[in-house]
């Protein structure tokens, strides 16, 4: 390989690509970018064995003098960093590469590019066409709800994404509480997909509002997906989706008509929430508890250290009966930020019962979090 | 206590004072801030038991309507922070504290103020006045060359600071590296004073550019400094002094007039010593070699499992005899970035002699390396 590229454009595409590197990985060649030139231009590619991102650069901002591949290590990327103008980056065996920048001279060892595991190969026919802003918006909504640390049920560490019936679905649970978010679209009948969480707020980053994305399936004999991908001019971004059911969370994302059903201000409710959060943030539990009556909702929490907090907020709307109800802090607070608009409605429809967090403005999306039991 | 305050400004107080406070206390109350309200206004405290930083708040800034002392913990300022406007804070026996903001209440259970270690009182008459932005400037260039971590020698955990002969002087070593600063001011001969590196690390972060600053020296009976003092309209500044003799280094910082002399381009040497010290940042040594001719200087350096890099510059003036010398190129990287203007003078006396690096535009201003002994 012997190509000259600005320093500053191989460095984004690398940062993009880097995304995939899982900095625990025990293979030191998923810890390395794979580089190859060919008469297209430059691919970048960085790949945790699960997910992988390929970004590229185009023929025309880059002079390749000939083809060839290089694997270097994470560190590449900071090295470039320290560097400006044009580099050019050369092996004549695939492992020693030589990186020269106006008088500064860098020699690396690469990694053999053979043990580098080949991107998947995809069925790219079954996707939608989604801007970056739209998929982005919908990954905000609910991927913040899996297990990402997955210490629970494996599945659940992944958010379930579904293209079906003229919409693209997005849901995530960690049994404690529980995201939903829809949008229309046009779409064909491409059934779903569970893909690691991880995965999906790495994509988040690095997908721009700007973008015209393409995000699909890719299914393998049986017609289950294998792979789910999003596709851009700069980057494609592959995940292998996870193996099992996803539960059927269809009956609890179901707005009760019943119950107390009260409408406040996102704003002041977040505040409020989040003052108790930082107060109890080294209880396991966080737990916030509200008295919502017709007058007032009376929201309150403390540290068994630290001391107590708590705030009246006036209700908008109120129906329904008063009643007093414990949740975890954080959720509340995830949820709340999640959600879009400057009015929220919280229903509940019973002291042990799933209370719900909706937006006013958009009805594609609930918030389910599970009350905490308490004594009165 | 009974005071009104805005967030905003107390918070910044608690900002300052908090600098003082050490996170590894093993004293629950050395984690506090102590509020006091008095006639003249709010003063708040941090300390860990060696620096202590007062900061104020003048009466015209807040509604006191009843004096008195509180001691909060640390998470008092990140509560202060979520909360907006002017709060109300009360305390009735001092230990039991209501912050009310809007509808906000918070109740925090305070310490006793009694147990909070009462600030230092300094004779506060031998001291000189400089800006802040001279203050920053001598800490910036000195203070960095301390053995801050402290493993070795007590004493050179701080900085010698001297207030003599119409300067102020400051310096710093750790044993492989020194720096020494002066400036000349309007002073009297008050002596110096060893204070912790770590403290004044801290002072230079709360000191702004357009501060007045009085810097002095708090003497005991027998006219040894006990403290050093720095104090603005903001806040006051005390550190206990470290005890013992600071090393006589008046022979190592005297420049040579034999020896190798060069002058080089600062950021085209800080970036290449940078690119070496990036590539063999897991080495301990960090060793950057620099082969020294008429012609150029060759600059070099490797990580065992990483690679290596080169580069050549091509010295503004040259002088002396050509040689081959290796130095920390972090020791290189800290000394370059302390110096001001935009070219630098080293010298060289022999391949096992004392490195020295100078600006070419401060010449109060020396910086010294031992250099590495290596195998050719």
């Amino acid at each position: 390989m012997n190509i000259v590229v600005d320093s500053a454009l191989l460095a984004e595409a690398l940062e993009d690509a880097s995304k995939a590197i899982s900095a625990k990985s025990i293979m030191p060649v998923l810890g390395c970018f794979l580089i190859e030139a060919n008469h297209e231009g430059l691919t970048v590619t960085g790949t945790d064995d699960r997910a992988t991102i390929q970004s590229y650069i185009f023929e025309e901002h880059v002079q390749i003098e000939r083809n060839g591949k290089i694997v270097l290590p994470k560190l590449f990327l900071e090295m470039l960093k320290k560097l400006s103008g044009n580099v050019r980056i050369e092996s004549k065996d695939g492992l020693n590469v030589i990186i020269t920048s106006r008088n500064k001279e860098i020699e690396m060892a690469g990694l053999d590019p053979e043990e580098f595991p080949p991107p998947p190969s995809i069925n790219d026919n079954e996707y939608i066409e989604i801007t970056g802003k739209d998929l982005r918006g919908l990954f905000k909504k609910a991927i913040f709800a899996a297990d990402i640390d997955g210490k629970g049920m494996p599945i659940l560490t992944g958010a379930n994404v579904y293209l079906k019936n003229g919409k693209i679905g997005m849901e995530a649970t960690n049994r404690h509480r529980l995201s939903k978010t829809e949008k229309v679209i046009e779409s064909g009948d491409f059934g779903s997909a569970v893909i690691e969480a991880r995965g999906l707020v790495e994509l988040q980053k690095i997908i721009t509002d700007k973008d015209d994305v393409q995000f699909g399936f890719s299914k393998g004999r049986d017609d289950q997906v294998v792979y789910a991908f999003a596709r851009t001019e700069r980057f494609t971004f592959y995940s292998r989706v996870l193996e099992g059911e996803y539960p059927d969370i269809h009956q609890m994302v179901i707005v009760p008509d019943s119950g107390t059903r009260i409408e406040i201000n996102k704003q002041e409710f977040l505040e409020s929430v989040e003052l108790i959060y930082t107060l109890a943030k080294e209880e396991k539990n966080n737990m916030v508890r509200l008295d919502v009556t017709e007058k007032e909702i009376n929201i309150r929490g403390k540290g068994k250290q630290t001391g107590k907090a708590s705030e009246s907020i006036v209700p908008i709307k109120f129906t329904g009966q008063e009643l007093t109800i414990s949740l975890n802090s954080k959720y509340a607070m995830d949820a709340l930020k999640a959600l879009d608009g400057e009015k929220v409605t919280l229903v509940f429809t019973g002291k042990m019962k799933s209370i719900f967090i909706l937006s006013n403005e958009d009805h594609q999306s609930v918030h389910v979090v599970q009350p905490y039991r308490t004594v009165d």
